[in-house]
């Protein structure tokens, strides 16, 4: 009997996490440490909720279906102001709005891949995506990293099979923290482009990048849109994360097919979080650098702080956007000791083993840590604890 | 090569139809009367808008992920209410929240088949429904309905195959308008339980069904979660289609499967549309009862004006919910009449060819109506206007 398509992949990570601090009493002189989720726990800031509020009250088709594809005032704002920050040419009509930008990938694969085809991701991967490729019956094939998390374009190209669909990056990456340097993506771009497959550039954390200009120049290609899939999120930005708005941009012939699937799983994104997200753009760009520099701050922190694990054997392999990847010294898998964590430190992170393959010896030996929650002071304590661990 | 998944379908008819209308001139005297998409063309009661509002500036959670099932007072609410109106026992745990209940479907069926399995759906079907599954590689079984656009037991069981993983009803029935029976679809329940399938009710409208009582006995067996997969939209009742919200209500055991997808695709329904449809349920109970009178007072509209269509031949098959559902007099498929009402009278319809298999004889003479948004004296207008085109 054929499996039922959920049953080929395994439970959501993020789910099964908060399930570990079940009957855990945490106490006030050590209370939970959580990073295990890439959130903000704050809600947007006041002028943004104030829109969102006035919206719903005063403009009626904020309540009511809208274009599969999006909102067109936030389709053509994301054109201009990513035509302007990447030096491309991006139209309107290239840029889709969706729920969420867990949906956008969803929707690429669908507009790309059949029962059997592959998929090159590096590995550590993000859940997500591996789950939605098993999902499909699409294999995904895991081009592991190394030591530096970057993965190899001629790795990747020894991977393809006639099968090959797609190249899937994260820049900044989740889980590893790492900003792909600009020519690496233009390797991919050109692989991708060579082979007549397609490469996807998840970019949810773009705003929190650390370097200034454009960290690709992949859309001042004219013809960028036949090869390049660029995903993007809302949430972490504005503080939207409930509101599910993201963004694919591509062709509009590959939208058009995008639209069949996502007509038919929402119908259309929700329509007052995405005047949120106009409205956030159109409005919170000062704001949003207030953000970024703080959460570069809490990158300085983690790497300003890591020397005190160091003599215990922990090693930082990549920090950036909300993430810290890191190796931990102790003889015991990653998915144990993050159990162990909770009791132990109150900590709550995410094994390595949920961003590899089953059985992957790396995934083992690794955690995340999503440091955007806690502040300079946190992160400190954050490394007491852990420090503390293996004297306990 | 294999097709990719979007390939494997067809365009959105309720945006195709939409495309009919570019370049065509409507009058002040002859304005379009648009009777295709089943939708609320008003946004909800003030009350209701209000109360968005304030949650938008006063509940901070409301802005941030929540469970990737839903909101769980949303989901005790649904749980609480549906085991009094239809008689029977509902946990909360078995209710899920989606982002509307077109994802709803997605997720049942993406928790019951895999590549190459079965489902059996009453013709005319609802074409999101038929989308889905050929873009999952499931085959769509359609079991046509005849005149009175009920589907037989019999004539499903003998559809049947170790393939069928699942029988899907709507009931009112989109497009049909029909209200199945209640033993009509305990036949069905209890078939699809004696076949080791399960049985998918979409009731998205239910709240205007014209019968007292609960439309089916289905949950008043201790043991239906065994086969029952329930879909509901708080879309109509409440106004808000442009929220995204649904549920299904099923099995725990089937949702800890649904969660996977739900996760993948969307992370969460979003939080504000959850919390207007909680307080709709909540305080709109009254509000929804004349919403309903009104309705039902459009379908009498439809019967009672309808007799002036017969005499040029025109057939109503099936009104209720949102629809009428009728047979055209013309010699000419009905997605070429659609089309050409558009230009002649100013009525944008949905053609029977989107709701039966390509090339279906039956949908070629059929028509879907949707009258939701045309009061009574405009129903008379309509048919005034479909009365002429046979002269024109």
């Amino acid at each position: 009997m054929t499996l039922p398509r959920t049953a080929t992949t395994f439970a959501p990570p993020v789910m099964e996490a908060r399930r570990w601090l079940e009957g855990v009493q945490f106490t006030q002189d050590m209370p939970l440490i959580n990073v295990s989720q890439a959130a903000p726990v704050d809600p947007p800031p006041e002028a943004l909720r104030r829109h969102i509020a006035e919206t719903a009250l005063n403009v009626p088709d904020a309540h009511l279906y809208g274009p599969v594809l999006g909102l067109p005032e936030l389709r053509a704002e994301v054109a201009s102001q990513f035509s302007a920050a990447y030096g491309g040419d991006i139209a309107a009509e290239q840029v889709s709005i969706t729920s969420g930008c867990n949906q956008a990938f969803c929707a690429a694969i669908m507009s790309l891949c059949g029962e059997g085809d592959e998929v090159i991701l590096p590995t550590p991967w993000y859940f997500n995506h591996k789950m939605w490729l098993d999902m499909l019956g699409v294999t995904a094939v895991p081009l592991p990293t190394g030591p530096n998390l970057l993965p190899d374009p001629d790795q990747a190209a020894a991977l393809m099979t006639d099968r090959t669909r797609a190249v899937v990056l994260v820049t900044p990456n989740n889980p590893g923290g790492v900003e792909y340097p600009s020519d690496l993506v233009q390797s991919f771009f050109d692989l991708a482009r060579d082979k007549g497959c397609a490469l996807i550039v998840d970019e949810t954390y773009r705003d929190f990048d650390s370097r200034t200009g454009a960290p690709h120049n992949l859309f001042a290609d004219p013809d960028w849109h036949d090869t390049l899939i660029q995903l993007y999120s809302f949430s972490k930005a504005y503080r939207l994360t409930g509101h599910r708005v993201g963004a694919m941009i591509t062709s509009a012939a590959r939208l058009a097919e995008a639209e069949k699937f996502l007509d038919t799983v929402t119908i259309c994104p929700n329509q007052l979080g995405q005047h949120a997200a106009l409205w956030g753009m159109q409005n919170l760009g000062q704001w949003l650098s207030g953000e970024r520099a703080e959460i570069l701050d809490r990158r300085a922190a983690i790497s300003d702080h890591f020397p005190m694990l160091e003599p215990e054997g922990w090693k930082l392999m990549g920090v950036g956007a909300y993430f810290a990847y890191v190796e931990h010294p102790f003889d015991m898998p990653s998915d144990q000791l993050a159990q162990s964590l909770v009791r132990k430190a109150h900590v709550l992170t995410l094994p390595g083993t949920m961003f590899t393959p089953t059985g992957d010896p790396d995934g083992k030996k690794q955690m995340r840590i999503a440091f955007a929650n806690v502040d300079r002071a946190g992160i400190q304590t954050l490394f007491e604890r852990l420090q503390g661990v293996g004297a306990l």
